[in-house]
């Protein structure tokens, strides 16, 4: 019998407990969202990240910028952020426009308020196996929603599809922490289906509607779909979930797996940045 | 025919080419190395690195601290060589006393004088894809024995084992970089014989003499071996040689493999990190 992985409910219990904490602080924790231009995936993404913080009683900025905003001004502002004792937390909602270098933005980030472990102060301390402020929102959801349904991680082999700095490295880095024994493949990948098929668990990031078919999953596979692909049918993943399903142990779905996990990452980093900045930590 | 790859000519000619690289400058590039305590093994290296460094032309300084030097002390020798304008590339000799926290030191080094890439400002960059002042001696060595013998990595399975933060971590993060597919494997790996017996090249840095028989191996693969291993009979790597190299197409020995491969990057990353600093770069 297949396992349904609920990330939506996953998700909920952890915003409710972010929120019981959140009321016995004098002070609101406070995320700040950069976004650039109109582009209808980011400001849908947006407005559900502030509709989150505002239910948990965050309070939430949003900083919305023209298209065609320069580099500078658009440092400027994250300069102003950095600076502001009030904003506890910083993202910057990407793709970025292809005019402004991506890299040099998300850098001038204080690490102390990236919320997303983007820059590469916190990113080498992630890959060097220590501690960053906080590490990344979808790696982390993902790990959390497998413990949440008791999956071992130890000594399993797992194949992460998709080699982003958002979700697949430092995911891969992660479960190697858990002593996972991790393959990254990726569009270069040769013979991804009998790569894929061999694993305990295949999670997938590649952002292509119905790539996973069940040739790529061994019976009883661990399947996490981290996809969120907008089609004419709506929101599907990149899994072949109808199919797939019957396949594995355990599957998350598109929407209401990984999505809201994502997001209730946001928050608890967000949560966590402000009391590392007010040294509520022990 | 299986090919030994000749990590020690392929070095020498690499040092050769920064002999005669360094005659035309007016300064001698500096290469400070930190050696705690009197360990036969560390002593040996710092001194084969030493002398490496005589011959080309370098200048070498050589801090040798008692072994039960404090941390405070370490890092003050450390702050001084970073304020020292005459001094290009800084290395602390690993492993350091247990009683000193070895990424708190490792830290200390300025990014831009850290010649094995162990800060995590360097160690960030070099993991988000981006490129760090230099990249880690180790696997820097790997990769270009493997150009020098023209082997594609790229759509290449390939097999590390060992996620040490000096060779595995890096390597494999070099590795994807050149588009290879890569699987870390450690000692929580299950079925590691069956895993590296399907790769394109497998390549160890584990430690342990003998360890990777011919049963780790598929016909034809490349086989590089990272281990140094000092036993009765002297050096020895990780693969069991004799039998292995029957079974590779590349494989290479040790001594004479990646060792001065490894020795030769740092002599390399030691002139590079003097080029920038006297912003000899284009």
């Amino acid at each position: 019998m297949t396992v349904i992985m609920d990330g939506k409910s996953c998700a909920d219990k952890i915003i409710e407990k972010i929120k019981s904490e959140v009321v016995q602080y004098d002070k609101k924790p406070t995320l700040a969202v950069i976004l650039i231009g109109n582009n209808h995936a980011s400001s849908i993404y947006v407005a559900n990240k502030q509709k989150k913080a505002d239910y948990i009683g965050f309070n939430s900025i949003l900083i919305n910028l023209p298209y065609d905003v320069s580099e500078n001004n658009l440092l400027e502002q994250i300069y102003k952020l950095n600076d502001n004792p009030d904003v506890n937390a910083i993202l910057v909602q990407l793709p970025l426009p292809k005019t402004i270098n991506q890299q040099k933005i998300l850098e001038a980030i204080d690490p102390i308020k990236d919320v997303d472990c983007f820059t590469s102060y916190n990113f080498g301390w992630l890959a060097l196996g220590y501690n960053p402020y906080v590490v990344p929102c979808t790696p982390k959801g993902i790990i959390r929603l497998t413990d949440e349904y008791k999956i071992d991680l130890e000594g399993k082999n797992i194949i992460v599809i998709g080699r982003s700095n958002i979700v697949g490295k430092p995911l891969s880095l992660l479960l190697e922490q858990r002593n996972a024994t991790v393959t990254v493949a990726h569009s270069k990948t040769k013979n991804l289906t009998a790569l894929s098929s061999s694993q305990d668990i295949v999670i997938s990031a590649v952002g292509i509607p119905d790539f996973i078919t069940t040739e790529y999953i061994k019976e009883g596979a661990v399947v996490i779909d981290v996809g969120i692909n907008r089609t004419d049918k709506g929101i599907t993943g990149d899994v072949k979930f109808d199919e797939v399903k019957d396949k594995a142990s355990f599957i998350t779905p598109v929407p209401k797996g990984i999505g809201p996990m994502t997001i209730a990452m946001l928050m608890e980093n967000t949560l966590e940045l402000f009391k590392i900045q007010h040294s509520f930590i022990n």
